[in-house]
């Protein structure tokens, strides 16, 4: 692909761990020199070096254990400052022109929620006049101004929003996901080894492996590039090889149904027993725990019986300690009985928008799990994805099952 | 002093040992707030931990050994921003409201001298507007941001810059240099057992004293304080102690004619043999230097004979390879002899307004040293100092004998 971009405006992301050091700065340097060589405009987004922002959010924690988030997006922010800054001098000793630039700076305008605003527009003059004079713009990802003149940072994710978002304002022609894997995989390759990886991808099946466990892409950026349109490609900053694109409607007529599977395990379950079977009992569960900013994700309701139910639901392990406070309080108050909880748990799914069009794909799942003697615990559906919560140790067994099932290490792209 | 301190304005600079690590930013918060507690309105200046600015600058050239300076000053702005925003959340932590601010941000703004910029104005309204909320109000010294919009630093002594120009834009009632000694002494404390440290001082013999020598502050600052006369109290962080008050006119009419002794060992000595002399000759040499940004600082021309002479001057000694390529290269032009140079000098200064009006310091100066059986290799005075270079390995020696010739271990205030 790369040899065949020429006098395109590309937006380039480049994550931490392409800028963890200066070794690494000088080969992003070098890469971006190479396409902006073939007349190329280049607008590159940098993330702070490697485990900088950690190390700050450390910092901040050992001083103040709950320290103001507009103090911490103050902080946070430096670490891409520094980066772009240095990209900007390693580009300079190879001759070729550059300028960094703080989000603010740019004119990346967001809501005034910190440390995980939300853009609401790009000023573009500056980058314009830049590129205009022929230099290679880079920005600062992760931060912008707010509409109240603070700094801002964008959360989770968010120097890939900054760069979807940069495409978006600059009308790109290409926006590339620089990072440390070549590509998006039908499975995570460290777990399956025939995981094949994919030459094309659906934003909506991109959205799914994402949220069931693909640690590649955040949501956030994908959901921006599937609502304006702009296809993204997802590939290593460390090799030539193409990687993956993500686009709104696959190229060719005939897909595979299922495109990959993902195993997550960062998800607890949680189960209140002995819940009286009243309307609203339940809903008041959610909505406490939705007040608080806790994300419940799968729920299973067991037949009532005797006027008496149990109720499961799976939430992330950071959030336990406070939903089973939560919980138990309401279980209480309401006369259930015991709040336990599991978080011995993994979660595997099945993605592919071919689902919405094949019928048999649950069944199917169900089927190859059960033949492999792994209990299912939970099963959510959507219309492109099935998930099953089983025990955490059939976790990886039922992943290569699954990935053997529906012949992705046969999937052609 | 602080126990009188009352519903003040007060500016208050915290340098980089101040703000080292995570117990003296808390020291430095908790010493904030004893002010703030008594009513006084309190604006924070503070510079980056420790050697975080040396570490940046180091980083930059291992990428690249000739940065640009735009890049540099992105760069190394962040360091002020992070020891700002931690210092806000220590003081959160304390129940306290704080608000940290880049220069940028509050509206520090230069001219476009990157890497030693000027400051042309600081926007308050926002600093006032934080103050009225009772907020501590922390900023990032040592930046701002151009009239082109960029970021900009301050070069040396750039912290100590933004606390008296913030003292001066908003008319505060007090400037605290906080740093890591507890005042100006007659002399260097560790060399000078017998040092006493002052009570108060004019701008006109600080400036003296730290053009000489003494590092505590550096003269740019103490030039904006002179200029619009801002009472400078210079003292420790890390102590209740009462510092030094730098000032217009002492408070007494009867004062000691000499306030305080240095010693530099940071100069070397160039000394072009043979010139012919010709007008013109030694100027073209000077003229030189100055176009490369050489400072000379003492020059001796000795009597001429034969319509020759020697020159001698002192600069710098990390400018010496560059000024002796510029003399040899004018040597050879007009025919004049061998360059060398001595890089084994000291020099000590006497410092005192009392000077002007009292005859007789610099005889005695020249009889002290005689008496210790110094030579004096060149001398240079202002109306409130003399200097004289010696032999390095008399340096101490002198300072010490001049100290006490002046009675200054018996110095009041």
């Amino acid at each position: 692909m790369q040899s065949k971009l020429r006098n395109k405006l590309i937006i380039q992301k480049y994550g931490g761990s392409s800028v963890a050091n200066i070794e690494k700065i000088e080969g992003v340097a070098e890469r971006i020199i190479s396409y902006a060589k073939q007349g190329n405009r280049i607008v590159v987004v940098a993330s702070a070096m490697g485990d900088t922002t950690d190390a700050l959010v450390c910092l901040a924690k050992k001083i103040n254990p709950h320290p103001s988030e507009r103090e911490m997006d103050m902080l946070i922010s430096t670490g891409e400052q520094i980066s772009c800054s240095l990209l900007a001098m390693a580009i300079h000793k190879r001759g070729v022109g550059a300028i960094s630039f703080t989000g603010p700076q740019v004119g990346i305008v967001t809501d005034t929620y910190h440390t995980q605003a939300k853009i609401l527009k790009i000023e573009t003059d500056r980058i314009k006049k830049e590129l205009a004079n022929k230099m290679v713009v880079i920005v600062a990802g992760f931060q912008g101004v707010s509409t109240a003149l603070e700094i801002t940072t964008l959360g989770r994710g968010g120097s890939d929003l900054s760069a979807v978002a940069l495409a978006v304002s600059l009308k790109a022609d290409l926006c590339e996901i620089c990072t440390d894997v070549d590509g998006i995989y039908t499975a995570d390759p460290r777990i399956v080894k025939s995981a094949k990886k994919l030459k094309y991808i659906t934003f909506d099946e991109m959205l799914e492996l994402a949220s069931r466990g693909a640690q590649v892409m955040h949501t956030r950026a994908v959901e921006v590039a599937k609502k304006f349109n702009i296809p993204l490609s997802v590939r290593s900053t460390f090799s030539k090889k193409e990687g993956t694109i993500i686009m709104k409607k696959m190229p060719f007529i005939e897909e595979a149904v299922v495109r990959g599977v993902t195993l997550a395990g960062n998800e607890a379950k949680i189960t209140v027993c002995d819940l009286p079977d009243k309307p609203g009992i339940a809903a008041g569960i959610f909505n406490e725990l939705a007040k608080v900013g806790v994300n419940v994700d799968m729920i299973v309701q067991n037949v009532s019986h005797k006027k008496i139910t149990d109720i499961s639901f799976t939430v992330l392990k950071e959030d336990i300690s406070q939903t089973l406070k939560i919980a138990r309080a309401i279980a209480k108050r309401v006369g259930a009985g015991q709040v336990i909880f599991d978080e011995n748990i993994a979660k595997v799914s099945v993605v592919g928008v071919g689902m919405k069009s094949h019928s048999g794909v649950a069944a199917k799942t169900f089927s190859v799990l059960a033949k492999n003697k792994i209990n299912i615990d939970m099963i959510s559906t959507s219309e492109i994805s099935i998930s099953c919560v089983v025990k955490r140790e059939a976790g990886k067994r039922a992943l290569r099952a699954l990935h053997k099932e529906f012949k992705l290490d046969r999937i052609k792209s």
